[in-house]
C-alpha cells in the first residue's frame, strides 16, 4: 500500500495567497463596477527591458535553424552566464565568487524550497517571523518541524523582526544548524548592514551552522554602504549559500531564470563530524533532478550584464522605488509607522490592527489589496505589506483612495 | 552544528553520462583529427518545428510591452496549455483526464525526480533494470534505499527487463508500493501492448500500489494498437501519474516545457489507513516549491497541438524513426540482437560483450560514442543503447565504420 509524507498534513490546506485571491475574485464579483488595484503578491508590473527581449528572440531564431541548435544544456547553467554573474554581481564588488560556483536556475523559489534536500533530516531551523512561507513551508513537508500548534509549528526557531530590533534580529544565544535571511527583506523592506550580517556570519563560523541568504531584492539597494551579497562579508563563503533572481531585478518573473551561489568552501558534515563540500552536493542534486534553465532565458539574463541591458534594469528598479517612495510618504503622512520602501520594492505597514480587518478594510472600502502581515508570521499580527510593484498611476490613484479610507 | 543529508553519500560520485562525457573529451583531444559521431545521450539534434518558433516570438514580444506583459503564471501551467494538452493527448484517444489534472513544469526529469518526495519514506520502490538512473537516485536520495551492494542498492525491487521477457517484466508475486514504469522505454526502447499494461495497472489496483508512468517518448509510436497513455487502461486513473515531454516530442530539450498528470482519483494512504489525493499533494508541492514554466515556452509547446505544429512535430518524429530504422538494420545484419528502434528512438543492441568494452572499442575504433548499458542497471551489463537522435548523415557514417570495425 502506498504511504504518504505525512508532513504534508501539517500543512494548512491553502495558501495564503491563495486564499487572497479567492477573497479578491469574490469581491470583484459582488463589486464589477470597482476597479481594483493589487498591491498585494509581489509581481511586476513593467515590460522586459529591450535588450533582454533582443537577446530571447536571437536564442530563439538559434533554437529554430539546426545549424545554431541547441538542446540540453549544462545543469549548471551556460558558462557565457555564470561568467557574467560572477564578474558583474561578484567580482566587481571585492567578493571571491567564481563562475563554477553559480548555479542557474529557473527560479529562486525553486532553489531556496529545494536546498533543504541536501541537510539532515533533524537540522534545527531558524527562520526569521515575518519570513517567505516557503522556506518554512519546504521544512515542514520534509519533516523538520513539529505540528502545528496555535499559528506556529513547533520545533523551528523564530527570529523575531519587530519594530523594536529595526527588522533585523539578532542571532539567538544557544546554536542552530541553518538559517534563513532575506535582504533587503520580504516582507519588512528592512536592508542589513555590514555590522549586522557580520554578526550572523560570525555565528555561523563559531556554531558551525548554515545561513541560506536570499537576496533576490538586491537590486533594490541603492544605499551604496548596504551590503548586496553576503560574500562582502569576510569567511561568508565557508558558512553562505546565496540566492538571487532576475525575477524583481528584471522582470523575469513570466521568463524564468535565477542563480544559487555555492561556494566551494561551503560545509557541512556528517554524523561522524567529517566535513562534507555543500557544493558536490547541490551538483549532484541539480544534476540528478534538474535539466537546466530555457536556453533563450538565459541569453535574456545575460543581456542584462550589458551597458544597455543594465541601464534598462537602472530605470526599471528606479521606476518601482520610486512608486515606494510615494507610498512611504503617504503612509507617514497618515500617520502610520512603516519599514522598507527604501532598498526595496516593500512598504511594511504597522496598521495598528488586525492584519485582516486592515486587508479587508481597504479591499472593501478602496479597492486596494495588500497582502495581511499574519500570511508572513505571528510577527506580522498588526501589519500590511504593500508592494510597490504597479504602475504609476495605480499606486497614486491607490493611495489617494487609501488616504480617504482612513 | 549543520548535517548534510548523508544518504547522498551512497551515490557514487560521478553520474553516468558525466563519466562518459569525460572519457569522450580525453579521446577527442588525443585524436583530433577523428570527427567523433555522438550517440550516446538522448537529446535531439534539429530545430524547433517552426509553429514552435513562431509561437516563442510571439510571446517574447508579449514580454516585451507593458499592455501585454505578464508576470507569475499559475504554478499549474497557463489554462491554454493544460486545456489543449487534455484534449489532444488525452480525451481526443478516449481517456477521460481533465485539464485540471494537468501539471505543466519545466521538465519530466524534476517531474520523475521530485514525485517521490509526496511519498512515504518507507515506501517499497521497484525499478525497471535496466532503469533511468534518475528514478533510482532521486530514492536514494531521499532514503528509500540501503547501501550499494556490489552494483545494486539494497532495499529496492528491481525488475529485469531481460531478452527473455521481451524487455516487459511481468508484475512481481509479492506486494510493492510504488512502481516506475516507462514506455516506450528508455533504454530498451520496448514498447508496451493494452494486455501487458493491464497487469500491471490490475497489480497496483489490487495492491494499492502507484505507479509513476513515464511516457516522454510516446510521440514515438507509430503501432496504433499499443495504448499511448497508461490512462487507456481501465481504472488506471486510481493508481498511476504520468509523466510527458515536449523534449523529445517537439525538440524543447533546450526550451524546457513537460508536463504530468495527476488524476484526482489517485490515491495515497496515510499510516491510519486513511485515503489522500495525490492531486492535492502535488497540487500543494507545486505552489509552494514551483514557480511556473517560462511563458514563451508554454506558448510554444500549445503550438504543437495546432494543425500547422502537429505536422511538423510528426515530419520531425518520422525523421528520427527513419534514423532508427537504419540503425536498427545495420545492427541486424552484423547479426545483433536488438531492441527498440521501432516506435522508439533508441536501439538496444546486445553487444555479446561488456558493455564498456563495447562502448570503448567503438569510440576507440569508430570515432562513434553510445552508451555502455550497465550505466542503467545490472541487466544492461552486455547491452549499449544507441540513439537516433542525430543528422541522416551522421548516423549512415556511424553504421558505415561500426559495419567496418564488427
Amino acid at each position: 500500500m502506498i504511504r504518504i509524507n505525512e508532513h504534508y498534513l501539517k500543512l494548512q490546506s491553502s495558501y495564503l495567497f491563495a486564499e487572497i485571491a479567492q477573497r479578491v475574485r469574490r469581491f470583484q464579483e459582488e463589486n464589477p463596477e470597482t476597479e481594483v488595484i493589487k498591491l498585494g503578491i509581489g509581481d511586476v508590473t513593467r515590460a522586459l527591458p529591450e535588450a533582454c527581449v533582443r537577446a530571447m528572440h536571437n536564442a530563439v531564431d538559434e533554437l529554430g535553424r539546426e545549424e545554431t541548435f541547441r538542446g540540453y544544456g549544462p545543469e549548471q547553467g551556460y558558462a557565457f552566464l555564470r561568467e557574467a554573474i560572477a564578474r558583474e554581481d561578484f567580482q566587481k564588488r571585492g567578493a571571491d565568487i567564481s563562475e563554477e560556483e553559480v548555479f542557474v536556475s529557473d527560479g529562486a523559489k525553486c532553489d531556496t524550497a529545494n536546498f533543504q534536500e541536501l541537510l539532515g533530516p533533524d537540522a534545527y531551523v531558524a527562520l526569521p517571523d515575518p519570513v517567505y512561507p516557503v522556506y518554512l513551508d519546504s521544512n515542514v513537508m520534509a519533516g523538520r518541524t513539529g505540528a502545528l500548534q496555535g499559528d506556529r509549528f513547533q520545533g523551528v526557531r523564530h527570529l523575531e523582526s519587530t519594530r523594536e530590533n529595526g527588522f533585523i534580529p539578532d542571532p539567538p544565544g544557544d546554536p542552530v544548524d541553518v538559517i534563513y535571511l532575506c535582504f533587503p527583506n520580504n516582507p519588512t523592506g528592512a536592508a542589513i548592514g555590514h555590522e549586522d550580517l557580520k554578526k550572523w556570519v560570525d555565528y555561523a563560523r563559531e556554531n558551525r551552522a548554515l545561513i541560506l541568504y536570499d537576496a533576490a531584492y538586491e537590486a533594490f539597494i541603492r544605499d551604496d554602504s548596504l551590503p548586496r551579497s553576503i560574500y562582502e562579508v569576510p569567511g561568508a563563503k565557508e558558512v553562505a549559500v546565496e540566492f538571487r533572481s532576475f525575477s524583481k531585478t528584471a522582470g523575469f518573473t513570466g521568463a524564468r531564470c535565477a542563480y544559487t551561489v555555492v561556494p566551494k568552501e561551503c560545509t557541512g558534515y556528517t554524523s561522524q563530524g567529517e566535513a562534507v563540500s555543500l557544493h558536490g552536493l547541490w551538483l549532484r542534486r541539480q544534476s540528478t533532478k534538474f535539466n537546466g534553465a530555457s536556453y533563450p532565458m538565459q541569453r535574456a539574463a545575460e543581456a542584462v550584464y550589458s551597458r544597455e541591458g543594465a541601464e534598462q534594469v537602472r530605470e526599471l528598479i528606479d521606476f518601482y522605488l520610486a512608486n515606494a517612495s510615494i507610498v512611504l510618504s503617504q503612509m507617514r503622512s497618515l500617520g502610520l509607522t512603516c519599514s522598507g520602501g527604501e532598498n526595496s520594492p516593500y512598504i511594511w505597514v504597522h496598521a495598528g490592527r488586525d492584519s485582516k480587518e486592515m486587508f479587508e478594510l481597504l479591499l472593501s472600502r478602496a479597492g486596494v489589496v495588500c497582502t495581511p502581515g499574519i500570511g508572513f508570521g505571528s510577527c506580522g499580527r498588526e501589519y500590511i505589506r504593500i508592494s510597490a510593484f504597479n504602475s504609476r498611476r495605480n499606486i497614486e490613484t491607490a493611495m489617494e483612495r487609501i488616504g480617504k479610507v482612513l
